[in-house]
């Protein structure tokens, strides 16, 4: 059996919490390097690579090779393990599930660095609650929207749960964390994704997890970050 | 042989044209939809798929099967029509790559587009201006630096052609349309990428294809935009 060994910031969820969740409810054995040796030894660890380097954490190192970008660790891990669908179109259908996920990310993260990654939100905060607003108002609805309309049964793709189903309750506990009085105004309107956070959260795997201390907090040093000025019904 | 239908908008390269050029570069069979009929074709079709629907265009009809997410769908065609290495460590790397070229352009959008995704440059301008400065100084040479180091050879993946030279041949025409006076001031940096940019013009498939009314021109609709007050050495 292998252990994989993940690469990802030791003090927030972040992006890579997306592969920590599906790992844990699939019972898939991994060390999280950062979270055992500190956030140090990854940026050491990153500036070893030189072959094929990451650009940016998470990475996954399965002994024979090294697989960045969260959606692609995921396709890899599901063709592996049982966490996706048999089926090659509903595979692939998961996958870009996954990429629109990623997509969504990115708006979210846009929110508090509309206009410099490389600034604090403190520098940016005028701009923030200009994009916070249109984010809240227009791309939620439109993204969970889509993501509901997408839920095939009990779970995304259908009878069995997926690192897609593991996705969707982080986007919603993210999602709530951050935006809490939006997410209350709107939450009614996507049935199946509260359904699904529910039924993730009951997952043997995630249970243990959340109980745990691996699990960090949200914080505002993630990806979802609780500004309560950008928050809004 | 199939011929696939490809769906996306008729008036600009934007992200269709990744796809557009695999296929061109590729000789594959493909209609594009939209140009034979219009964009209102485009939304209609959308609006009529019901079944795991795409959330936007590029999408791909193999008849079989609708396919969304540009990455996703190079990553189809890249496994049928050797337009990606045949080794599956290398084809992942690629997918890697790929997706990286993904958060690339999604920042280059966000230099158009910091603070509102439904509004008007002209409505943002000040905060672009903002974020242009950044994504000069700092993200070109961060993302076009990585892109780079990871050249394995004459082409990206060594010693053949893949979607991801045709990619690295549209980040680069879309960059030095973008960002001219950038683009000079820097590009000596990246001799390995100017060099897949030439060797993908030769290729007979993209010859033939830039020469024809098929390539669309750059402009201020699509997602690499020109407006001078954005650029700087």
């Amino acid at each position: 059996m292998t252990t994989y060994k993940l690469w990802y910031w030791a003090e927030i969820q972040g992006r890579g919490e997306f592969v920590r969740l599906a790992m844990e409810a699939g019972d898939i054995g991994y060390v999280d390097m950062a979270r055992e040796r500190g956030s140090e030894a990854l940026i050491a660890d990153m500036k070893a690579r030189t072959d094929r380097p990451p650009f940016a954490p998470p990475y996954l190192d399965t002994g024979d090779q090294v697989i960045a970008q969260v959606a692609n660790i995921l396709l890899y891990l599901g063709d592996r393990h049982g966490i996706a669908p048999a089926d090659e179109v509903a595979r692939r259908w998961l996958h870009e599930v996954q990429l629109t996920i990623t997509d969504f990310v990115a708006e979210v993260h846009q929110v508090h660095h509309p206009v410099g990654t490389g600034l604090y939100y403190e520098d940016q905060r005028r701009e923030a609650a200009r994009f916070a607003r249109e984010f809240r108002e227009a791309r939620m609805p439109k993204f969970l929207g889509w993501f509901e309309r997408s839920v095939a049964g009990e779970w995304l793709t259908g009878e069995r749960w997926s690192y897609g189903d593991t996705s969707i309750f982080q986007l919603i506990e993210g999602l709530h964390y951050m935006f809490p009085k939006r997410m209350k105004a709107i939450e009614r309107d996507y049935p199946r994704l509260l359904a699904i956070r529910d039924r993730v959260a009951r997952l043997p795997g995630i249970h243990d997890y959340c109980a745990s201390d691996r699990r960090i907090g949200f914080n505002t040093d993630g990806i979802f970050r609780h500004y309560p000025e950008l928050d809004a019904d």
